[in-house]
């Protein structure tokens, strides 16, 4: 059985998962129970949920699906709904779906009331990976990528990668991406299957999927609140959500998933790490081609390149009006609080359009 | 000095107050300090803080005065205004007011790019010995009192009862009224003193404002979460919130002030524990009947006590469809989570029409 067991919120992964997830719901007694998904995840989801858990009272709660609704107005039609349809102290929410609904679910579920249990049933392989571990909630400002939130843990994390067997590819190309990035931040091995592997073969996934998960776990453990360590799990996210935000906020533009902006900010950023951290170039050629191979790497024009750069200084990182990036020395061997000056980052996007743009 | 020193928050009340506070701005080194104020801390105690903290670099964010304006538009409004004028996670909230400017600012702070530190000066009687301590934040959804928030400590309590030199006679009496509460719940002598003092009594008030705090100090360290002890603390809330907000949603009604429903939540209360607590009959009567002659006591029809009763339900105290109280068996010996029967709540608005309503 797949199990890390801890006071701040259990992860279980398939085999024994729902029996867990029934156990803690015997314990936890709730009033009520609150379901929450997403267009998406109600019509693909909820279903295999009632089958599995064998859990039939409870009401559900629904969002309009995509980044776009990651908003407190969203927050606020789901406090006002579970005010309306009783919901106190001991009740509980459960969130089923990708990140947007793990994010945005458990901080509504952290401020109703100063606070229900909740758990969170990932959907999407970068919910499983990522977005659902490590109790980072909240929701976007505007254009300002989870800008509003608190660090809080659900009671526990199911995870069942039946849900992706209806994941579209791109969304397995997104989750992907922070597979990639663990690999990048802990050693090469895990670096180079999470660049490998098939979502057809199923126990190898799953065998990585836990693997991403343990990564993940001992960094937070050590530090919850990103004092030091956990800033290494922003590698590629600095460039990242600047590129994410400003495709965002251009429409104009084809829309690129999270984990499909944070892929070209890891190139960018393992580019930053040759220039200025001794970061070996064969290598970063190596995996950036394999990275660009993987994902789209849209052309950035001067103008591009300005706006996002501009966007840096609103990262939650940065500080001192700073922009602060995580860099390598070498794979597994990341650098926190790298300053830079502007130039740099201008190169590495040279650097970028000269070898891995489309 | 008075001064509660504490990782969760420490409390410093005047001499002495406003040089630790400069200290920790030292030890904090903020990158930016914004202070939050509403249009009356505006104008009376803005030029108070700048004079005694000695603090002139500081960016003023201002928000329209009153219950009313505690929502999450109000937070939404300071989140974009913290990210326009370059907040990071490095910067600090100072607020300065009442229970709406200290309970909404803290929240504002506690969720701003997953929380920065914060600082609490309150203006009002009622916020130095109750809100501003203790780490509720919040804000109110509709007509629920504070059903959004979460529990978070700021770095410090500034208590300088200068500020209450300029407050309104029925805002010390709103404050007045969670002394009295303090009252009830610890022993009879601080009851009588909460009930008697004079606010012109400089030393008498900085004491009694002291022992409150130190009171409830004690009760939320023993249980921050409100698990058990702390519940205490809600003595005449069940009612008065609800009464409090009956009054918010009926404008034809005179409005009450927080500590107003309070008072009468409190008399209700008292008489409930007489009732069916044991609690003696004359002690009821006598301290019945201060509260009676220092508050209002509005009549309320058995239309506005059903209404009442209704909204009581939506009381976070509350869950699985069951209002609890807090009630006493005597002064000084609460107990929490009492169940009781609709009609005695019926009798003891009886009771409180027959013999302290207007």
């Amino acid at each position: 059985m797949k199990k890390i067991a801890k006071e701040s919120g259990s992860v279980y992964c398939n085999q024994g998962a729902w029996e867990a997830f029934r156990d803690l719901l015997k314990v936890l007694n709730p009033s009520k129970i609150f379901v929450l998904v997403d267009q998406n995840t109600e019509k693909h989801c909820l279903g295999v949920f009632q089958h599995k858990s064998n859990i039939t009272a409870f009401e559900t709660l629904s969002i309009p699906s995509g980044e776009a609704h990651k908003t407190i107005d969203t927050c606020q039609n789901l406090w006002q709904d579970l005010s309306a349809k009783g919901a106190d102290r001991q009740s509980i929410l459960i969130n089923i779906g990708g990140g947007v609904v793990t994010d945005l679910g458990g901080f509504v579920a952290s401020t109703y009331q100063r606070g229900i249990p909740f758990v969170n049933i990932p959907t999407s392989l970068l919910a499983m990976v990522d977005a659902s571990i490590g109790g980072k909630n909240g929701v976007d400002l505007d254009h300002l990528k989870n800008q509003i939130g608190i660090i809080r843990n659900p009671k526990a994390v199911i995870i069942d990668t039946q849900f992706l067997e209806t994941l579209p590819s791109e969304e397995i190309r997104s989750g992907r991406a922070e597979m990639i990035k663990h690999g990048f931040i802990s050693y090469e091995g895990y670096l180079r299957k999470s660049l490998s592997f098939k979502i057809e073969d199923k126990d190898i996934t799953e065998n990585l999927i836990w693997e991403s998960i343990l990564i993940k776990d001992t960094i937070i453990s050590e530090d919850p609140h990103e004092k030091g360590r956990r800033k290494t799990l922003n590698y590629g996210h600095t460039l990242g959500h600047g590129i994410e935000s400003y495709f965002l906020e251009h429409k104009e533009k084809k829309p690129l998933l999270h984990g499909e902006a944070i892929a070209i900010g890891m190139i960018l950023e393992t580019i930053l790490s040759f220039q200025t951290q001794g970061f070996p170039e064969d290598v970063m050629r190596n995996y950036c081609q394999e990275i660009a191979n993987h994902y789209p790497t849209p052309h950035l024009s001067e103008k591009d390149q300005e706006e996002i750069i501009k966007l840096l200084i609103f990262d939650k990182k940065n500080s001192h009006g700073k922009v602060r990036f995580v860099l390598l020395n070498a794979i597994g061997m990341p650098k926190i609080d790298c300053i830079l000056p502007n130039e740099e980052i201008i190169n590495a996007f040279k650097y970028y359009e000269t070898y891995f743009a489309d």
